[in-house]
């Protein structure tokens, strides 16, 4: 049960998670950083921290037992160099990032055995701290990537924490976690952004698209909302597996293409059943 | 205000449409028809529709003043000509089919100026009668194409029934609405169910990825359930279309993909936030 814990990035997954801890712990403190000032003064007024600052160093006078990283995976390189070259012997380090693989293991070069990987699997298009909700994790599903350097003590304290938070916490490879997540997050998400700037190019003609989102649009493409920076940092972190997701979908689509531009009713009744059998088995 | 209407095609659409019409039409009876003697059977039981039949030729002595084709279009060609062929001199004929263009002509000539093409910007990615929702219709749009042979009379009755049910109702040219919602609505489909089939593909090493559906998987791929036989008829109705959307939409995909494997941070969150603009205008 940790009682000073540091959220580094307080957005909507870091102020969320604060919302959460101290919800399920009465005498937890929290203390936030953030690069934006904005960010940790919304932070402070809507009591999602309890302390916070735009210096990272401000942390140490703390003294967090936990250190959890919040931000863009694309800041994780900078941030794990700074934390390394505090005196933080006590503190065990663990993220939300939605890219490991080579993240975690350069974390370990940083940080060592007290690193520990870490990804919630909830979220929404939603971003800012001001969005926070404090059962974002209820129920979701927290994935832990613990390698062969990991303290079994470090990863048993987070483990029990996600518990708490109410997460069913389960265990990958690093690696393995980024072919998953690269499949069935990162990939969709590309296809919903360039959903959006395909409607935009198709609307030249004098006719807006967007005033027409009927047919499941809005939910189709609701993810297209979901933060840039967030998810350029994720699209290049996880490259490899999204280009090799990308380039499957695009055979999937192609041939779906080739049915119906010939018309082919039997394959094509066939390859939308099977769709649809295969989405109807996740609840 | 219609008092005898006939439904043809009793399915999740035809369902909601006649239990709208009964909440809102006091003393208007329903005579429903569909090939599989189940639909009628549950629409009976579920009071759905006051009589019912496998028999087109049944609807005759019901002699109803207003015909609503909620059929797969591709059914539309062979229910129109069974139609053509009975004496229903006072009997106003309209759709609620996701395809126009063509089609609106096709009934025409089977038809003459008392058919009005019509589709309700509604639904969900539910079948079957017995999943029929009475407010499906409120509060959203119902596109009318009237040709310049539609009867004025008659498209003007049919708009004030889909008014009295609670949409608002536009008009727009048959083949200008198959191009915007071959944009808007088809082609997302076509990319949904392609997103399957790619995971499906890409589950193949012994994981199943359909067990990981995070981050906006569910709402994103939701539409994939729907029903394959009404998609088939539509992909296949609408695919000129189709096929120039999903070749515009590759190629913004192709771009996307260009900026993710060449790391070209700027330029991809740029192309990220005009994406989440534009999105954010749909409300």
């Amino acid at each position: 049960m940790p009682k000073r814990v540091c959220v580094i990035g307080v957005g909507f997954m870091g102020g969320s998670f604060a919302l959460a801890l101290r919800e399920r712990y009465a005498d937890c403190k929290v203390f936030g950083f953030d690069i934006n000032p904005e960010a940790i003064s919304k932070a402070l007024y809507l009591k999602v921290i309890d302390e916070g600052s735009v210096h990272l160093e401000d942390l140490l006078p703390f003294e967090p037992e936990l250190i959890v990283l919040a931000t863009p995976v694309g800041a994780f390189k900078s941030i794990g160099k700074a934390l390394a070259s505090f005196d933080l012997p006590k503190s065990l380090i663990t993220d939300m990032g939605s890219v490991k693989g080579h993240l975690v293991y350069m974390m370990e070069e940083y940080l060592g055995e007290r690193f520990v990987g870490g990804h919630p699997i909830a979220g929404t298009e939603k971003s800012g701290v001001e969005n926070s909700v404090r059962d974002l994790f209820k129920g979701k599903k927290c994935i832990l990537t613990p390698t062969g350097r990991t303290s079994h003590q470090a990863k048993e304290k987070v483990k029990e924490l996600w518990t708490d938070l109410g997460c069913f916490v389960e265990e990958m490879d690093p690696y393995l976690h980024d072919y998953v997540f690269g499949a069935v997050s990162h990939m969709p998400h590309a296809v919903a952004f360039a959903l959006i700037d395909a409607i935009i190019k198709l609307s030249k003609d004098g006719v807006d698209l967007f005033e027409y989102p009927g047919g499941g649009f809005k939910d189709f493409t609701r993810i297209a909302m979901s933060d840039p920076i967030m998810w350029k940092d994720i699209f290049i972190e996880n490259r490899e597996n999204i280009i090799k997701a990308i380039d499957i979908f695009s055979e999937s689509l192609k041939r779906l293409r080739d049915l119906i531009i010939d018309a082919k009713t039997k394959e094509l009744t066939e390859y939308l059943r099977e769709a649809k059998k295969q989405r109807e088995r996740v609840k």
